[in-house]
C-alpha cells in the first residue's frame, strides 16, 4: 500500500473507488492535517446526501433495523446506502459494542453498500468533530443516505446524532425508566421514535410516556412521530423508511434543513477554532512551563483562571489574554 | 442591595456571613469576570472540604436521600454542610427538576446547612465550569461537606459529577435497561453505587448487573461498593455516609485524591483556555465577517476548516493558524 497523495485519493473516493473511500476515512479518522486536507476538498462536492442518525442504548436492536432498512433500500437496486457506525467509547471501559454490527456483514459483498465503523482515535475535538467530516466523505462519494448509527443517549451521542439531518431514537417496550431518565435529551435530539420489539407486551405505556413527554414542547414544524417496528421480521420499517423521507421533505419545505445544517456547520466552526487555538496555546508555553502551573495549582498558589491568564499572556503575547 | 465590591463580599461570605455567600454564588453563576475574581480569591483559602457528588435519573430518590445525609451530619451540631442542586436544563425542554427539591426547604432555618441552586445562565462554558467555581467557594466558605446533586447520567452530568472527591451514583430496583444504557457512563463516574427504594423487588438483579459491570474493569485501589438504602426511612444512610468518609480516606492514603483534583484543575484549565481563547477570536474577527463565513459555508464554498484558518489568520495574525 503506497501512500498516494491526499487530492488523488479523495478524487478516486468521490469517483467510487472504495478502496480508496476506506483509507480517506482512515485519514479522518486520525485526525491532523491530512484530515483537515480532505475536509477541504470533500466538502464542495457534498451537500445532496440526507444523513440519516440513529441512535439508542445497547440491546435496543438498532443494527437489526439498520439491517432492514439497507435492505429496503436496496430493493431499488440504483440507490446506494453508507452506513457509519459510531463508538463513543469510555475511556475506562472501553468499547465493546462492535460485535452485533457483525451482522451488517450479510451487505459486505454489495457493492451498493458501504459500511464503516468509526473510533475517535487521535482526532483532535473527538467523535464530534470527526463524525461531521466523515460523514462529508460519504456525502461527496455520492451516496443519497449516510446512516449515522451511534451507541447510547448521553451528551457526546447526541452531538453525534446531531450531525444529522433526521434522527431517528430507537426504544423498548418496558423501557419507561430509562425514557423517564434521558427525557429531556430524547426530545431534543428525536426527530422520529422508534418503540422496536413491538410485538413484546408495553409499548402502549412506552408510547404513552414518549407522548406525554413531546406534550411539554411546542413543534411548529414537525413533531416526532412515534413508529413501532420488529427488528426480524422488518415489520414497520416500510413505514419508518416512507416517514425518513417525509422528514426531509418537510425540513427542505420549511427552510428549516437549511438553518439546521447552517448552524451545525457553525457549532462546528467554533469548535475546530476553540480547540485549535487550545492546543496552539498550550504549545506555545511549551509543557515545562505547563507542568510548573499544575504543579502550582495543586498546591494552591494558583487558581485556574489566573493560570489561564498566564498561558494567554504567552500565546498571545499580552496580559491579560 | 447596594453593590459591594467583589473582594470584600468574598472575605465576608468566607467569614460565614451566608447572604454574602448567596451574592458571590450568583457572580460564579453569572460567569465574566467577576467570577474569575472570585476564582481568585476563593482558591487559596479552600481546599479542606470534601465534596459529594450525589447523581442518578430523576425520580431515584436522590433529594430524599440528601436530605438524610444532612440529618445524619446535622445530628453532631458542629459539622456544617453544604449542597448545590445543579439542573443541567435542556435547550428544547427546559429544567423542571427543581420541584422536588423544595423537600430539602426543611433545612432552610438551620443555620449549619447551606442549600443552594444553580443553572448554568451566562457562564462560559457553562456548567461544567461553574460548578468547580461554586464548590470553591463553598469549600473557602469553611463547609467540610459539599454535596452536588445533579439530575441525569449524560456527559454534563458526568462532567458536573466528576468535580467531586467521591461520587455516588443512585440508581433504583428493576432499572436493569436504564443502567444497560448507561453503563460505560455509570462505571466511569461512579464511587458508590447505592440501590435506593431497596424494600422494592429487585435490587438482586440491579446488583447483579451492576456487579457484573464492575468485573469487566481492574480496580487497584478502591471498586466502588454497591450499597442499599430505603430514602424515606433513613435505613442504610448510615453505611453510606462512612462508606462516603472509608472512599475519602482511601484516597487521600493512595495519594489518589491529590492527583484526581490535580487532573480536574488541569482539565478545568484547558476547558478555560479554549473557552476564551474561542471567544476572543470570534470578537476579533467580528460578527460581521464571521456571518459571511457562516453564508459561505452554507453555501458549500468554504468548509470549516478553511473558515477557522481565516478566524485564526485574523486573530492570530499569520497564515495558518
Amino acid at each position: 500500500m503506497r501512500s498516494r497523495p491526499v487530492p488523488e485519493l479523495v478524487a478516486a473516493a468521490v469517483d467510487g473507488d472504495r478502496l480508496a473511500l476506506a483509507r480517506v476515512l482512515s485519514l479522518v479518522e486520525r485526525g491532523g492535517p491530512q484530515s483537515r486536507e480532505v475536509s477541504r476538498l470533500a466538502f464542495p462536492e457534498g451537500g445532496e446526501a440526507h444523513t440519516v442518525g440513529i441512535t439508542g442504548a445497547p440491546g435496543a436492536g438498532k443494527s437489526t433495523l439498520t439491517d432492514q432498512i439497507i435492505r429496503l433500500i436496496r430493493k431499488d437496486r440504483d440507490s446506494q446506502v453508507a452506513v457509519l457506525a459510531v463508538d463513543p467509547s469510555s475511556p475506562r471501559t472501553g468499547g465493546a459494542f462492535l460485535g452485533d454490527r457483525v451482522r451488517m456483514q450479510d451487505h459486505a459483498t454489495d457493492p451498493g453498500v458501504f459500511i464503516r465503523s468509526m473510533a475517535s482515535r487521535g482526532h483532535l475535538g473527538g467523535l464530534a468533530l470527526a463524525t461531521p467530516e466523515a460523514i462529508r466523505v460519504l456525502d461527496a462519494s455520492g451516496f443519497p443516505v449516510v446512516i449515522v448509527e451511534t451507541v447510547g443517549v448521553g451528551q457526546v451521542e447526541i452531538e453525534v446524532a446531531g450531525a444529522a439531518d433526521t434522527t431517528v431514537v430507537v426504544v423498548n417496550p418496558g423501557w419507561g425508566d430509562a425514557i423517564q431518565a434521558n427525557k429531556a435529551g430524547l426530545i431534543e435530539v428525536a426527530d422520529i421514535f422508534v418503540i422496536n420489539k413491538s410485538d413484546r407486551p408495553g409499548s402502549e405505556e412506552v408510547e404513552r410516556d414518549l407522548n406525554w413527554a413531546l406534550d411539554q414542547t411546542m413543534w411548529p414544524v414537525w413533531r416526532p412521530p412515534i413508529l413501532r417496528t420488529v427488528g426480524p421480521s422488518g415489520e414497520g420499517v416500510e413505514e419508518l423508511v416512507s416517514v425518513i423521507a417525509d422528514h426531509r421533505g418537510t425540513l427542505e419545505k420549511s427552510g428549516e434543513l437549511a438553518e439546521r445544517r447552517s448552524r451545525r456547520l457553525t457549532d462546528e466552526l467554533a469548535e475546530i477554532v476553540a480547540r485549535r487555538l487550545e492546543l496552539k496555546a498550550l504549545e506555545t508555553v511549551g509543557e515545562s512551563r505547563f507542568d510548573e502551573l499544575r504543579t502550582e495549582m495543586a498546591a494552591r498558589r494558583l487558581d485556574p483562571h489566573t493560570a489561564a491568564d498566564r498561558i494567554l499572556a504567552v500565546s498571545l503575547g499580552s496580559e491579560n489574554g
